[in-house]
């Protein structure tokens, strides 16, 4: 049989290739993706994306430097979620002891599923979720890091199913009276993503005013905290095993039970994957890096932020609060100048609510910024700022109300 | 407003910590990690290694050195997956360009939900997704990275309820006649927890013997192909918009039907999640750098390996094979030479059953190798190597079968 073949990589040049494909993401991605001299994004209508990316899937491989043109030039046509002009998701901002702890989970590729694969990374999820749970004010509890928010409220929702019917997990729905399930008015769209999942039914979710008697809490470090996609945590303060009693599967070949040490550390069957990534030292490297009094004055700093720019759109005409700030969202319209104190003519409303997306249109197309808008309920499109990147500035806040003038003078 | 804080970082500092560190990765991780000449783990108990771990997470944030020191500790005291003796799972190997791939992915941080945010690789998901497809024989079709194989069944199976209940949507299964769920005899477990997560519920799955009619695949490139955890394609032959129509929710805030480009592109609302990590990029590096000949070498490679595997334990008094090889999956009994030609004797099962686990409690506490092992049905347990990483030598082998021996030849 073959001792060697042209599938392998020779380790020398391979390592070389990660090396010289690691500078161009420091100056790349991580120095010129974060520096305000350079646009947010490179705009690129698809058709001629893809015209100028060789994305095609050959037979043949390609050369080392032709795979390192590619890497730069992905980054350059990407878009900078890390530049502090960004502002169009609830995530936003480059940490790099984050990402220092996401490339560490890259390259030691394990699973969180059991302590013989994954020692370290078992007890680390223990602790930071035993000091998340801490901050939610739980002094015991379980928990889980989950592929996202969305799937986190999923688990949450099929942990109260299982609360009440443990027998949905072997009979379904189908043996139960009909379930329905309250959740917030202004609740994310995942939990109607998730009734449907779930078998419960989009109708079956009943929205109410206020819904705060939490005895689980998803919390999303990937978000405000910018551990990065993805980390999300989902906290519970129960102590019978209601996560492992309701997702265990006991697959012989994961979780025996004659292995030779706890297989209490085999924490893997309390999820609903297999392979599950390791979402937990990312941020638990930040957090040793900034301790928990460096994450609470970012988040001082953001809220402060937010309260500064609320401020400056009251003094500048033409900006107009849609509400108080809610956290970090500020939700405001821009009235340009010809549709300025003309709020009682007819069309005022549907004509406002076109500025929005040609002034997202434009800030793209110029690559200074991004930010996003929507309409909510019967209120015409609006934009919603969201300052979550520690690095983002009064000057840069300055910035996005000057750009959005200049952006809509016109208008 | 403060201009400057501590909480922020100066990206000088910053960045040579990210420098330092990956240099730190490239040794110990790297390097070092697929050495074999290396051990594959360094087995502590788990009460020990929190002894010897500071994970605790304080109010004060550590120095750059400490920092970095626990950088090194965390990747010594891991598992080494790319190692050419980890034969644990069905991942292994450290590919240097999916490596880079997961890099660049971490470093621009973005969301796989909108062209406006990803505009690179939702043109690059459409492309690997279709060549994939064209692999299985479908000439068109639809399909989505998902977070792992058990959640790609679980969206197969949430499909194929829709197809035929479209109104379970929004109704819920209470609304449908009870629903059952044929799966292959040999189906993975995420079937059934599918199954309970979905409401069907696991009594509901009803287990035949072949099941070939496929019209959705869930393919892993992160097994196999080594394209790094988690890299999971869940296709589908269906033209007709079924993901779309089966998961969207709408979410104004996201998918804005008056954005400036088509936003066709915009594909977020197929999914279940709302924030999706970008999978595809590792995959689609590393197969630009094999080209689709180089990763069919690696796949013939690997069924090589297995075969040699299998002839080489004909040729050993007490290797036994529990069947053929099925594709990279070899399982077999190690019978020590304390029980050989003992096999009628009434506690010969019972005490070959207690073989594996020992085994592996050596070669782990030794740090040698790893290999899975299980038992299936009425047969006690056995080993299940498997060699997917192309690393492998046949020498590698060889050793796999004398430290078997060794670690046994007392039992
Ligand atoms: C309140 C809330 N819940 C859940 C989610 C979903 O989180 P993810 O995007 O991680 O799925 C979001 C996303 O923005 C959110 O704002
Ligand atoms: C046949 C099969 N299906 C599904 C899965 C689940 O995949 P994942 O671990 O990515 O959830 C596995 C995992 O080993 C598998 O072998």
């Amino acid at each position: 049989m073959a001792r060697e073949s042209s599938s392998v990589q020779k380790d020398d040049t391979a390592d070389e290739f990660l090396k010289e494909a690691f500078k161009i993401v420091m100056e790349e991605a991580v120095q010129k993706g974060t520096d305000r001299n350079r646009k947010v994004c490179e705009w690129m209508e698809p058709e001629e994306l893809k015209k100028s990316l060789d994305l095609d899937l050959r037979s043949e491989g390609e050369s080392q430097d032709v795979l390192l043109g590619y890497c730069k030039d992905i980054i350059r046509m990407s878009v900078h979620t890390g530049h502090p002009r960004f502002f169009n998701q609830l995530f936003s901002g480059l940490d790099r002891h984050a990402l220092t702890g996401r490339i560490i989970t890259e390259a030691l590729n394990t699973s969180q599923y059991t302590y013989e694969v994954a020692p370290v990374f078992v007890l680390m999820e223990e602790e930071v979720l035993k000091t998340m749970r801490s901050f939610v004010g739980w002094k015991t509890g379980d928990g889980l890091f989950c592929p996202g928010g969305s799937i986190s409220n999923m688990y949450a929702m099929n942990i109260a199913r299982f609360k009440s019917f443990p027998n949905c997990k072997e009979k379904g729905l189908h043996a139960l009276p009909r379930l329905v399930l309250f959740a917030s008015q202004e609740s994310h769209y995942s939990v109607k993503k998730g009734a449907a999942f779930l078998g419960i039914g989009m109708d079956n979710v009943i929205l109410v005013e206020t819904n705060d008697r939490a005895d689980s809490v998803t919390w999303n470090p990937h978000k405000l905290l910018g551990a990065g996609l993805q980390c999300s945590a989902f906290l519970l303060k129960d102590t019978t095993q209601l996560l492992q009693r309701c997702h265990a599967a006991n697959a012989a070949y994961l979780f025996q039970t004659d292995k030779f040490y706890n297989v209490n550390y085999d924490t893997g069957d309390k999820s609903i994957q297999c392979g599950r990534r390791v979402d937990c030292l990312k941020l638990w490297l930040m957090w040793k890096a900034l301790g928990s009094q460096g994450l609470e004055r970012r988040v001082d700093r953001v809220l402060e932020h937010t309260r500064y720019l609320a401020e400056q759109m009251r003094r500048r005409e033409g900006f107009r609060l849609i509400m108080e700030p809610e956290f970090v969202n500020l939700c405001f319209w821009y009235v340009p100048p010809s549709l300025r104190n003309q709020e009682t003519s007819p069309d005022f409303w549907t004509r406002l609510g076109k500025v929005a997306p040609v002034i997202k249109e434009r800030m793209m197309k110029k690559g200074s910024m991004m930010v996003g808008y929507q309409h909510h309920g019967n209120r015409v499109n609006f934009f919603r700022q969201i300052v979550v990147n520690p690095q983002v500035t009064a000057e840069d806040l300055d910035f996005f109300l000057d750009e959005i003038e200049r952006l809509g003078e016109d208008l």
